[in-house]
Protein backbone atom coordinates (compact mmCIF):
# COMPACT_ATOMS: atom_id res chain seq x y z
CA UNK A 1 0.00 0.00 0.00
CA UNK A 2 0.95 3.96 -0.59
CA UNK A 3 2.23 5.56 2.72
CA UNK A 4 0.06 8.27 3.66
CA UNK A 5 3.10 10.38 3.90
CA UNK A 6 4.04 10.33 0.50
CA UNK A 7 0.96 12.52 -0.46
CA UNK A 8 0.33 15.21 2.61
CA UNK A 9 4.24 15.45 2.29
CA UNK A 10 4.68 14.14 5.89
CA UNK A 11 7.96 11.33 6.45
CA UNK A 12 7.28 7.63 5.26
CA UNK A 13 8.31 4.89 7.28
CA UNK A 14 11.79 5.45 6.98
CA UNK A 15 11.84 8.81 8.20
CA UNK A 16 12.42 10.31 4.84
CA UNK A 17 10.55 13.79 4.09
CA UNK A 18 9.70 13.14 0.26
CA UNK A 19 10.62 16.35 -2.25
CA UNK A 20 8.38 18.65 -3.89
CA UNK A 21 9.49 17.91 -7.09
CA UNK A 22 8.30 14.01 -6.08
CA UNK A 23 5.02 15.22 -4.57
CA UNK A 24 3.78 17.11 -7.29
CA UNK A 25 5.31 14.25 -10.11
CA UNK A 26 3.32 12.25 -7.85
CA UNK A 27 -0.12 13.80 -8.25
CA UNK A 28 0.47 14.05 -11.88
CA UNK A 29 0.62 10.14 -12.16
CA UNK A 30 -2.54 9.86 -10.08
CA UNK A 31 -4.06 12.60 -12.42
CA UNK A 32 -3.01 11.13 -15.33
CA UNK A 33 -4.05 7.08 -14.10
CA UNK A 34 -7.75 8.54 -12.93
CA UNK A 35 -8.22 9.59 -16.79
CA UNK A 36 -6.89 6.80 -18.05
CA UNK A 37 -8.31 3.85 -15.58
CA UNK A 38 -12.22 5.89 -16.81
CA UNK A 39 -11.34 6.48 -20.33
CA UNK A 40 -9.81 3.27 -21.19
CA UNK A 41 -10.47 0.56 -18.84
CA UNK A 42 -8.76 -0.28 -15.42
CA UNK A 43 -7.84 -3.39 -16.70
CA UNK A 44 -6.57 -2.64 -20.26
CA UNK A 45 -4.26 0.11 -19.01
CA UNK A 46 -1.07 -0.71 -18.46
CA UNK A 47 1.51 1.42 -15.66
CA UNK A 48 4.27 1.39 -18.75
CA UNK A 49 1.37 3.71 -20.54
CA UNK A 50 0.74 5.87 -17.89
CA UNK A 51 4.49 6.35 -16.97
CA UNK A 52 5.00 7.01 -21.05
CA UNK A 53 1.98 9.63 -20.94
CA UNK A 54 4.10 11.43 -18.82
CA UNK A 55 7.27 11.24 -20.22
CA UNK A 56 8.81 8.55 -17.27
CA UNK A 57 11.04 6.43 -18.15
CA UNK A 58 10.30 2.82 -19.00
CA UNK A 59 10.18 1.17 -15.26
CA UNK A 60 10.61 4.81 -13.55
CA UNK A 61 6.52 5.02 -12.32
CA UNK A 62 7.71 2.88 -10.00
CA UNK A 63 9.52 5.13 -7.72
CA UNK A 64 5.94 6.87 -7.37
CA UNK A 65 3.83 4.26 -7.06
CA UNK A 66 4.20 0.52 -6.05
CA UNK A 67 1.92 -1.35 -8.35
CA UNK A 68 -1.65 -0.80 -10.61
CA UNK A 69 -3.92 -1.94 -8.19
CA UNK A 70 -2.21 0.68 -5.41
CA UNK A 71 -3.01 3.25 -8.00
CA UNK A 72 -6.90 2.30 -8.23
CA UNK A 73 -6.98 2.02 -4.69
CA UNK A 74 -5.60 5.34 -3.83
CA UNK A 75 -8.01 7.53 -6.57
CA UNK A 76 -10.82 5.46 -4.65
CA UNK A 77 -9.47 6.43 -1.27
CA UNK A 78 -9.01 10.36 -2.35
CA UNK A 79 -12.39 10.80 -3.42
CA UNK A 80 -14.00 9.08 -0.73
CA UNK A 81 -11.61 11.03 1.42
CA UNK A 82 -13.54 14.25 -0.22
CA UNK A 83 -16.77 12.73 0.37
CA UNK A 84 -15.98 12.50 4.31
CA UNK A 85 -15.89 16.15 4.61
CA UNK A 86 -19.15 17.49 3.34
CA UNK A 87 -20.23 14.20 4.70
CA UNK A 88 -19.40 14.67 8.46
CA UNK A 89 -20.60 18.69 8.47
CA UNK A 90 -24.46 17.21 7.08
CA UNK A 91 -24.41 14.50 10.17
CA UNK A 92 -22.70 17.11 13.04
CA UNK A 93 -25.31 19.38 11.88
CA UNK A 94 -28.87 19.89 13.87
CA UNK A 95 -31.29 20.41 10.42
CA UNK A 96 -34.16 18.52 10.99
CA UNK A 97 -34.22 14.92 9.01
CA UNK A 98 -35.31 16.21 6.04
CA UNK A 99 -33.41 19.06 5.52
CA UNK A 100 -30.23 16.51 5.62
CA UNK A 101 -31.91 14.33 2.90
CA UNK A 102 -32.02 17.04 0.71
CA UNK A 103 -28.38 18.41 1.34
CA UNK A 104 -27.00 14.55 1.49
CA UNK A 105 -28.67 14.37 -2.48
CA UNK A 106 -27.83 17.79 -3.77
CA UNK A 107 -23.96 17.77 -2.42
CA UNK A 108 -23.38 14.18 -3.51
CA UNK A 109 -24.92 14.68 -6.66
CA UNK A 110 -22.83 17.33 -7.39
CA UNK A 111 -19.85 15.84 -5.69
CA UNK A 112 -19.67 12.55 -8.31
CA UNK A 113 -20.31 14.85 -11.27
CA UNK A 114 -17.45 17.51 -10.50
CA UNK A 115 -15.20 14.01 -9.79
CA UNK A 116 -16.07 11.98 -12.66
CA UNK A 117 -13.11 9.59 -13.39
CA UNK A 118 -12.69 8.89 -9.85
CA UNK A 119 -16.09 7.97 -8.85
CA UNK A 120 -16.45 5.77 -12.07
CA UNK A 121 -13.72 3.87 -10.77
CA UNK A 122 -15.61 2.78 -7.81
CA UNK A 123 -18.35 0.82 -9.89
CA UNK A 124 -16.94 0.30 -12.66
CA UNK A 125 -13.71 -1.27 -11.59
CA UNK A 126 -14.43 -2.44 -8.05
CA UNK A 127 -13.63 -6.19 -8.76
CA UNK A 128 -10.05 -5.74 -9.53
CA UNK A 129 -9.15 -4.39 -6.18
CA UNK A 130 -8.26 -7.31 -3.30
CA UNK A 131 -11.05 -8.36 -0.90
CA UNK A 132 -9.45 -6.83 1.57
CA UNK A 133 -9.69 -2.75 0.11
CA UNK A 134 -13.22 -3.92 -1.14
CA UNK A 135 -13.93 -3.99 2.67
CA UNK A 136 -12.77 -0.40 3.14
CA UNK A 137 -14.55 1.24 0.64
CA UNK A 138 -17.30 -0.68 1.13
CA UNK A 139 -17.49 -0.15 5.25
CA UNK A 140 -16.90 3.87 4.33
CA UNK A 141 -20.27 3.90 1.45
CA UNK A 142 -22.08 1.63 4.50
CA UNK A 143 -21.82 4.78 6.80
CA UNK A 144 -23.33 6.66 3.75
CA UNK A 145 -26.35 4.49 3.53
CA UNK A 146 -26.77 3.98 7.35
CA UNK A 147 -27.10 7.93 8.02
CA UNK A 148 -29.90 8.45 5.16
CA UNK A 149 -31.69 5.62 6.37
CA UNK A 150 -31.62 6.94 9.92
CA UNK A 151 -32.82 10.23 8.73
CA UNK A 152 -35.78 8.68 6.58
CA UNK A 153 -37.12 6.34 9.41
CA UNK A 154 -36.82 9.98 12.17
CA UNK A 155 -38.67 11.99 9.36
CA UNK A 156 -41.47 9.59 9.57
CA UNK A 157 -41.61 9.56 12.87
CA UNK A 158 -41.49 13.44 13.09
CA UNK A 159 -44.61 12.47 10.19
CA UNK A 160 -42.81 14.75 7.25
CA UNK A 161 -42.35 11.54 5.20
CA UNK A 162 -44.49 9.13 4.51
CA UNK A 163 -45.30 6.01 6.42
CA UNK A 164 -45.48 3.50 3.88
CA UNK A 165 -42.07 4.55 2.23
CA UNK A 166 -38.97 1.49 2.91
CA UNK A 167 -36.08 3.54 4.83
CA UNK A 168 -33.71 1.19 3.25
CA UNK A 169 -34.77 0.61 -0.43
CA UNK A 170 -35.53 4.19 -0.39
CA UNK A 171 -31.80 5.14 0.35
CA UNK A 172 -30.57 1.98 -1.91
CA UNK A 173 -32.75 3.84 -4.69
CA UNK A 174 -31.68 7.14 -3.86
CA UNK A 175 -27.82 6.25 -4.03
CA UNK A 176 -28.81 4.44 -6.96
CA UNK A 177 -29.87 7.46 -8.48
CA UNK A 178 -27.32 9.69 -7.00
CA UNK A 179 -24.43 7.29 -8.26
CA UNK A 180 -25.25 6.91 -11.84
CA UNK A 181 -24.25 10.27 -12.80
CA UNK A 182 -21.23 9.88 -13.47
CA UNK A 183 -22.20 7.60 -15.98
CA UNK A 184 -23.65 10.64 -18.53
CA UNK A 185 -22.58 14.04 -17.13
CA UNK A 186 -20.27 16.24 -19.16
CA UNK A 187 -19.04 19.29 -17.44
CA UNK A 188 -19.34 21.77 -20.45
CA UNK A 189 -23.28 19.96 -20.65
CA UNK A 190 -25.97 22.71 -20.19
CA UNK A 191 -26.64 22.07 -16.41
CA UNK A 192 -23.88 22.81 -14.01
CA UNK A 193 -23.02 20.02 -11.13
CA UNK A 194 -25.31 22.03 -8.76
CA UNK A 195 -28.30 21.91 -10.87
CA UNK A 196 -28.27 18.24 -11.30
CA UNK A 197 -28.30 17.55 -7.74
CA UNK A 198 -31.50 19.99 -7.08
CA UNK A 199 -32.68 18.05 -9.67
CA UNK A 200 -32.30 15.18 -7.90
CA UNK A 201 -33.16 15.81 -4.91
CA UNK A 202 -36.66 17.31 -6.35
CA UNK A 203 -37.42 14.09 -7.71
CA UNK A 204 -36.63 12.09 -4.72
CA UNK A 205 -37.85 14.21 -2.40
CA UNK A 206 -41.24 16.24 -3.81
CA UNK A 207 -41.71 13.54 -6.82
CA UNK A 208 -43.34 13.95 -10.02
CA UNK A 209 -46.90 15.01 -9.24
CA UNK A 210 -48.57 18.17 -8.41
CA UNK A 211 -50.67 17.86 -5.62
CA UNK B 1 -21.75 -12.00 -35.13
CA UNK B 2 -23.68 -15.26 -33.72
CA UNK B 3 -26.05 -15.57 -36.86
CA UNK B 4 -30.17 -15.13 -34.90
CA UNK B 5 -31.22 -18.75 -36.73
CA UNK B 6 -28.62 -20.23 -34.73
CA UNK B 7 -31.28 -19.01 -31.39
CA UNK B 8 -34.30 -19.75 -32.18
CA UNK B 9 -33.65 -23.02 -34.65
CA UNK B 10 -33.77 -21.42 -37.96
CA UNK B 11 -32.02 -22.79 -40.37
CA UNK B 12 -28.76 -20.81 -40.88
CA UNK B 13 -26.67 -19.20 -43.73
CA UNK B 14 -25.63 -22.57 -45.62
CA UNK B 15 -29.45 -23.48 -44.69
CA UNK B 16 -28.23 -25.97 -41.98
CA UNK B 17 -30.86 -26.89 -39.29
CA UNK B 18 -29.25 -26.54 -35.82
CA UNK B 19 -29.73 -29.92 -33.92
CA UNK B 20 -32.39 -29.91 -30.93
CA UNK B 21 -29.17 -31.06 -28.76
CA UNK B 22 -26.66 -28.32 -29.71
CA UNK B 23 -29.01 -25.94 -29.13
CA UNK B 24 -29.49 -27.11 -25.74
CA UNK B 25 -25.84 -26.99 -25.29
CA UNK B 26 -25.79 -23.38 -26.50
CA UNK B 27 -28.12 -21.80 -24.33
CA UNK B 28 -26.47 -23.59 -21.43
CA UNK B 29 -22.95 -21.84 -22.78
CA UNK B 30 -25.06 -18.76 -22.78
CA UNK B 31 -26.19 -19.15 -18.94
CA UNK B 32 -22.46 -20.06 -17.64
CA UNK B 33 -21.38 -17.31 -19.39
CA UNK B 34 -23.60 -14.70 -18.20
CA UNK B 35 -23.18 -16.12 -14.50
CA UNK B 36 -19.31 -16.28 -15.18
CA UNK B 37 -18.92 -13.10 -16.48
CA UNK B 38 -21.29 -11.12 -13.67
CA UNK B 39 -19.52 -13.00 -10.61
CA UNK B 40 -16.30 -13.18 -11.96
CA UNK B 41 -15.78 -10.16 -14.49
CA UNK B 42 -15.76 -10.41 -18.08
CA UNK B 43 -11.65 -9.59 -18.77
CA UNK B 44 -10.30 -12.27 -16.43
CA UNK B 45 -13.22 -15.09 -17.81
CA UNK B 46 -11.71 -17.38 -20.49
CA UNK B 47 -13.59 -19.36 -23.05
CA UNK B 48 -11.74 -22.03 -21.85
CA UNK B 49 -12.72 -21.82 -18.25
CA UNK B 50 -16.78 -21.29 -19.61
CA UNK B 51 -16.30 -24.51 -21.33
CA UNK B 52 -14.37 -26.30 -18.51
CA UNK B 53 -16.98 -25.41 -15.95
CA UNK B 54 -19.51 -27.40 -18.64
CA UNK B 55 -17.36 -30.20 -19.06
CA UNK B 56 -16.66 -29.84 -22.56
CA UNK B 57 -12.98 -30.60 -23.87
CA UNK B 58 -10.58 -27.49 -24.34
CA UNK B 59 -11.11 -25.59 -28.15
CA UNK B 60 -14.83 -27.54 -28.08
CA UNK B 61 -16.70 -24.82 -26.85
CA UNK B 62 -16.29 -22.89 -30.47
CA UNK B 63 -18.45 -25.28 -31.96
CA UNK B 64 -20.90 -23.14 -30.10
CA UNK B 65 -19.76 -20.03 -30.28
CA UNK B 66 -17.48 -17.63 -32.32
CA UNK B 67 -15.45 -15.54 -29.65
CA UNK B 68 -15.97 -13.90 -26.04
CA UNK B 69 -17.17 -10.93 -27.44
CA UNK B 70 -19.66 -12.22 -29.54
CA UNK B 71 -21.14 -14.04 -26.06
CA UNK B 72 -20.65 -10.91 -24.17
CA UNK B 73 -22.92 -9.11 -27.04
CA UNK B 74 -25.45 -12.06 -27.18
CA UNK B 75 -26.12 -12.10 -23.56
CA UNK B 76 -26.56 -8.09 -23.70
CA UNK B 77 -28.92 -8.33 -26.81
CA UNK B 78 -31.08 -10.72 -25.43
CA UNK B 79 -31.94 -8.98 -22.43
CA UNK B 80 -32.68 -6.44 -24.69
CA UNK B 81 -34.64 -8.40 -26.77
CA UNK B 82 -37.03 -9.66 -23.71
CA UNK B 83 -37.45 -5.39 -22.89
CA UNK B 84 -38.60 -5.06 -26.18
CA UNK B 85 -41.74 -7.30 -25.22
CA UNK B 86 -42.76 -5.21 -21.80
CA UNK B 87 -41.74 -1.55 -23.68
CA UNK B 88 -43.91 -1.91 -26.73
CA UNK B 89 -46.98 -2.62 -24.77
CA UNK B 90 -46.33 0.23 -22.90
CA UNK B 91 -45.50 2.43 -25.74
CA UNK B 92 -48.74 1.25 -27.85
CA UNK B 93 -51.13 1.42 -24.52
CA UNK B 94 -53.63 4.31 -24.67
CA UNK B 95 -53.22 5.33 -20.91
CA UNK B 96 -52.14 8.69 -19.81
CA UNK B 97 -48.30 9.50 -19.71
CA UNK B 98 -48.30 9.38 -16.05
CA UNK B 99 -49.33 5.88 -15.92
CA UNK B 100 -47.11 4.93 -18.77
CA UNK B 101 -44.46 6.39 -16.59
CA UNK B 102 -45.48 4.36 -13.43
CA UNK B 103 -45.50 1.21 -15.66
CA UNK B 104 -42.08 1.14 -16.83
CA UNK B 105 -40.60 2.03 -13.72
CA UNK B 106 -42.54 -0.95 -11.89
CA UNK B 107 -41.94 -3.22 -14.65
CA UNK B 108 -38.21 -2.37 -15.85
CA UNK B 109 -36.84 -2.49 -12.34
CA UNK B 110 -38.64 -5.69 -11.55
CA UNK B 111 -36.84 -6.67 -15.01
CA UNK B 112 -33.63 -5.74 -14.21
CA UNK B 113 -34.01 -7.37 -10.68
CA UNK B 114 -35.28 -10.99 -12.39
CA UNK B 115 -31.90 -10.93 -14.73
CA UNK B 116 -29.25 -9.58 -12.35
CA UNK B 117 -25.86 -11.24 -14.39
CA UNK B 118 -27.38 -10.25 -17.78
CA UNK B 119 -27.81 -6.64 -16.65
CA UNK B 120 -25.04 -6.22 -14.89
CA UNK B 121 -23.25 -6.73 -17.85
CA UNK B 122 -24.68 -3.95 -20.08
CA UNK B 123 -23.08 -1.14 -17.20
CA UNK B 124 -19.89 -3.17 -15.80
CA UNK B 125 -18.56 -4.70 -19.45
CA UNK B 126 -19.55 -2.06 -21.28
CA UNK B 127 -15.94 -0.78 -22.88
CA UNK B 128 -15.24 -4.89 -23.82
CA UNK B 129 -17.61 -4.60 -26.93
CA UNK B 130 -16.61 -2.81 -30.01
CA UNK B 131 -17.80 0.72 -31.50
CA UNK B 132 -20.23 -0.60 -33.72
CA UNK B 133 -21.81 -2.72 -30.69
CA UNK B 134 -22.18 -0.29 -28.27
CA UNK B 135 -24.17 1.87 -30.98
CA UNK B 136 -26.70 -0.89 -31.47
CA UNK B 137 -27.06 -1.01 -27.50
CA UNK B 138 -27.09 2.77 -27.33
CA UNK B 139 -29.70 2.95 -29.57
CA UNK B 140 -32.22 0.53 -27.91
CA UNK B 141 -31.36 2.52 -24.36
CA UNK B 142 -31.92 5.93 -26.53
CA UNK B 143 -35.45 4.55 -27.64
CA UNK B 144 -36.21 3.90 -23.51
CA UNK B 145 -34.75 7.00 -22.31
CA UNK B 146 -36.98 8.94 -25.61
CA UNK B 147 -40.18 7.99 -24.82
CA UNK B 148 -39.67 8.62 -20.77
CA UNK B 149 -39.10 12.09 -22.02
CA UNK B 150 -42.15 12.35 -24.48
CA UNK B 151 -44.33 11.17 -21.41
CA UNK B 152 -42.53 13.39 -18.83
CA UNK B 153 -42.71 16.25 -20.99
CA UNK B 154 -47.08 15.17 -22.33
CA UNK B 155 -47.95 14.88 -18.47
CA UNK B 156 -46.04 18.53 -17.97
CA UNK B 157 -48.64 19.81 -20.37
CA UNK B 158 -51.70 17.74 -19.13
CA UNK B 159 -50.98 19.71 -16.02
CA UNK B 160 -50.19 16.57 -13.94
CA UNK B 161 -46.44 16.70 -13.58
CA UNK B 162 -44.96 19.82 -11.99
CA UNK B 163 -44.12 22.39 -14.71
CA UNK B 164 -40.59 22.75 -13.05
CA UNK B 165 -39.32 19.88 -13.50
CA UNK B 166 -36.61 19.27 -16.57
CA UNK B 167 -38.31 16.25 -18.49
CA UNK B 168 -34.54 14.66 -19.89
CA UNK B 169 -32.41 15.51 -16.02
CA UNK B 170 -35.91 13.54 -14.80
CA UNK B 171 -35.50 10.53 -17.11
CA UNK B 172 -31.42 9.53 -16.74
CA UNK B 173 -32.35 9.94 -12.71
CA UNK B 174 -35.41 7.51 -13.02
CA UNK B 175 -33.39 5.08 -15.41
CA UNK B 176 -30.04 5.58 -12.89
CA UNK B 177 -32.20 4.51 -10.04
CA UNK B 178 -34.10 1.39 -12.22
CA UNK B 179 -30.90 0.45 -13.42
CA UNK B 180 -28.79 0.46 -9.91
CA UNK B 181 -30.71 -2.32 -8.40
CA UNK B 182 -28.69 -4.98 -10.38
CA UNK B 183 -25.81 -3.80 -7.77
CA UNK B 184 -27.66 -5.26 -4.45
CA UNK B 185 -31.03 -7.37 -5.21
CA UNK B 186 -30.55 -10.76 -4.35
CA UNK B 187 -33.41 -12.87 -5.39
CA UNK B 188 -33.60 -14.33 -2.01
CA UNK B 189 -33.67 -11.14 0.04
CA UNK B 190 -36.95 -9.77 2.04
CA UNK B 191 -38.44 -7.79 -1.12
CA UNK B 192 -39.41 -9.04 -4.67
CA UNK B 193 -38.15 -7.99 -7.70
CA UNK B 194 -42.29 -6.16 -7.99
CA UNK B 195 -41.95 -4.80 -4.84
CA UNK B 196 -38.68 -3.11 -5.42
CA UNK B 197 -39.99 -1.75 -9.08
CA UNK B 198 -43.28 -0.82 -6.62
CA UNK B 199 -41.33 1.25 -4.38
CA UNK B 200 -38.88 3.06 -6.70
CA UNK B 201 -42.05 4.01 -8.52
CA UNK B 202 -43.48 5.34 -5.35
CA UNK B 203 -40.51 7.38 -4.75
CA UNK B 204 -40.00 8.92 -8.07
CA UNK B 205 -43.55 10.17 -8.81
CA UNK B 206 -45.07 10.84 -5.34
CA UNK B 207 -41.81 11.31 -3.81
CA UNK B 208 -41.19 11.42 -0.26
CA UNK B 209 -43.12 14.22 1.55
CA UNK B 210 -46.51 13.62 3.48
CA UNK B 211 -48.79 16.53 1.67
Amino acid sequence: MVARGEVDGAPDARGRKPSRKRQTRRAQVLEVAARMFHERGYQTTTTQEIGAELGLLKGSIYYYISSKEDLLFELIEQYHEETRGYFEAIVGSDRPPVAKIRELIITSTAHTARHLSRSSLFYTEWRALSEERQQVILAERERHEKALISWIAQAQADGDVRADVDPKLTALAIFGMVNSVYRWFRPDGRRSAEEVGEAFCALAVDGLLVH
